[in-house]
């Protein structure tokens, strides 16, 4: 676990300030919000957005507080989107917890998400920087255009690539990029800077994602707390998938799931092809090449105790293997 | 009909503009997407939430675009609230025309609702302006917690009237306080002209709610398209009902109601009750009150067809009788 957690070292009293400003959403006045923002809140998450931000801003001599309030900003933004994911998905449990959907049903479920949309837009304009807030209200359009998208594409299996990266990049990668991009700027880093910052972030929480996608057919059911395959159940088709489509072109069971034949024959099938294919090592390696590219744009930047966390945080994006 | 359609006559170019704006959200990349977001913005609301902005602005000799982008972002926000609240509803049909959730079910629409929001969120950063910027994210706050307060006060008869005003401040109130706030700040106002506007927006935007929550008892099924009564029927109180309560403490429908009882006979007999008593003219006393204290607020103000306008636009909120 020393990995996990070695990239927090050099930010400990930063997001401690963050955890404050969380935990400060839950003061509406109204207790019984309160309590339901509380459960929300508390939940201790991996927290690896903000320390995107806040490495970059500390790597880049940022002394004031922006990276805080950007920091809380993201972990917030990220909240309303997980529980507005449950909630569209019907999910029971979400690290460890019964979601807000189950507990509350998905009307207070749909409220509460859009409440914490609204905190973590008025948490950004806190920073006072007219770009950072306009690139966060981008990153809000990204996330939730990458989610509609992967449920209008549901059980498209001529699906490219491509739009499968691109889809990917929105609902999870731009977060990322806006995360480590948005300490560069609040740092008064040059435009270049800049852009490498948010390369570094956008690559990284797209590799992210490929990690994520592979883990669903990868894990037992035990170990990632969900059936295997139950994204392509789902009719969601993500990187093994689409591999699988490529190289199999006859008689391919993603294929006849998509049409909607023997569903749970054809998950099986799939899960078991991928396996049996080397299909799950070749989508690691997309994955490991996007981290190289993130990685790469760090090359100029500062030798620091932060850029050292911040490659050790790209480490850790690849080893999430269950 | 004319009364209707006057306030609109000193910005017809403007709110063609504001149109404009709109439509310019169904241009994302993605036809399936740009379809669905087409079906909501095309229809034509009444855009009162815009003309507040463009008729404070233009009273205050605004000459830039800032209300423009502004009354496109109020309605933007004011569509994402619509889509959400027929979700959580479980609506059929809005304004005439069937709900995205009907047609497209809940996940879609909690989707294309955040975007919306996201939306709204950048036409505002457009402004460049971030008193207004910030305003508007505190604005969404309290759409969100307006609403989620109503949730979470179902059924409670013991509410006070205090309460109630509150609640629909949040969830009606706030968007027009800030729709002509922002008009007043973008056109570079002193504090006080500001405060006088929010202060209008405010008590308008209350009084508009109130009479809302009147009609939902006095038009026939036909005229208001839901059944009579039907917030009562969900165990929302609203004005009428609380005055009720206030009024009968003993042998109330209304508590009846709210403890299980009976439901269809106790709403029937509640909805008799509020028309043979004099409640709804009560009801109709307390919005008028209200929107004579909007009124009040715009004494100070420059002698303009646009201040003639915006008391046209005060009138018509409360002459929406059935």
């Amino acid at each position: 676990m020393e990995t996990v957690l070695s990239f927090y070292a050099p930010i400990q009293d930063e997001l401690r300030r963050v955890e404050e400003n969380l935990k400060g959403v839950a003061h509406t006045g109204l207790e019984s919000t309160d309590a339901l923002l509380r459960h929300v809140v508390d939940v201790q998450g991996k927290r690896v957005r903000s320390a995107l931000t806040l490495l970059t801003a500390k790597m880049l001599n940022c002394t004031d507080d922006g990276p805080i309030l950007m920091g809380a900003a993201v972990e917030l933004l990220h909240l309303a989107t997980l529980i507005h994911d449950d909630t569209v998905d019907n999910a029971d449990v979400r690290r460890g917890r019964a979601t807000l959907s189950s507990m509350q049903g998905p009307e207070i479920a749909v409220l509460i998400g859009d409440f914490l949309f609204a905190a973590s837009a008025v948490k950004v304009c806190d920073t006072q920087n007219i770009r950072v807030i306009r690139r966060f209200s981008e990153t809000i359009m990204d996330l939730s255009s990458g989610q509609l998208t992967e449920r209008i594409m549901v059980n498209d299996w001529q699906q490219t690539r491509e739009r499968y990266l691109d889809r990917i990049y929105k609902k999870t990668g731009s977060l990322f990029a806006t995360a480590s991009e948005s300490g560069a700027i609040l740092s008064g880093a040059d435009e270049t800077t800049i852009q490498h910052m948010r390369s570094f972030g956008k690559n990284l929480g797209t590799a992210f994602q490929v990690v994520d996608d592979i883990l669903d057919f990868e894990g037992t059911p035990a170990e990632i707390g969900k059936p295997v395959g139950s994204d392509l159940a789902f009719g969601i088709l993500t990187l093994p998938a689409l591999l699988l489509v490529e190289r199999y072109p006859e008689d391919n069971p993603v294929v006849a799931l998509c049409q909607g034949k023997d569903p749970e024959a054809n998950v099986k099938r799939a899960v078991d092809m991928i396996h049996s294919t080397g299909i799950i090592a070749d989508s690691y390696a997309v994955a490991e090449e996007l981290r190289l590219q993130a990685n790469a744009s760090l090359e100029g930047m500062p030798e620091s105790e932060q850029k050292h966390a911040l490659l050790e945080l790209s480490d850790f994006v690849l080893a999430r293997h269950v």
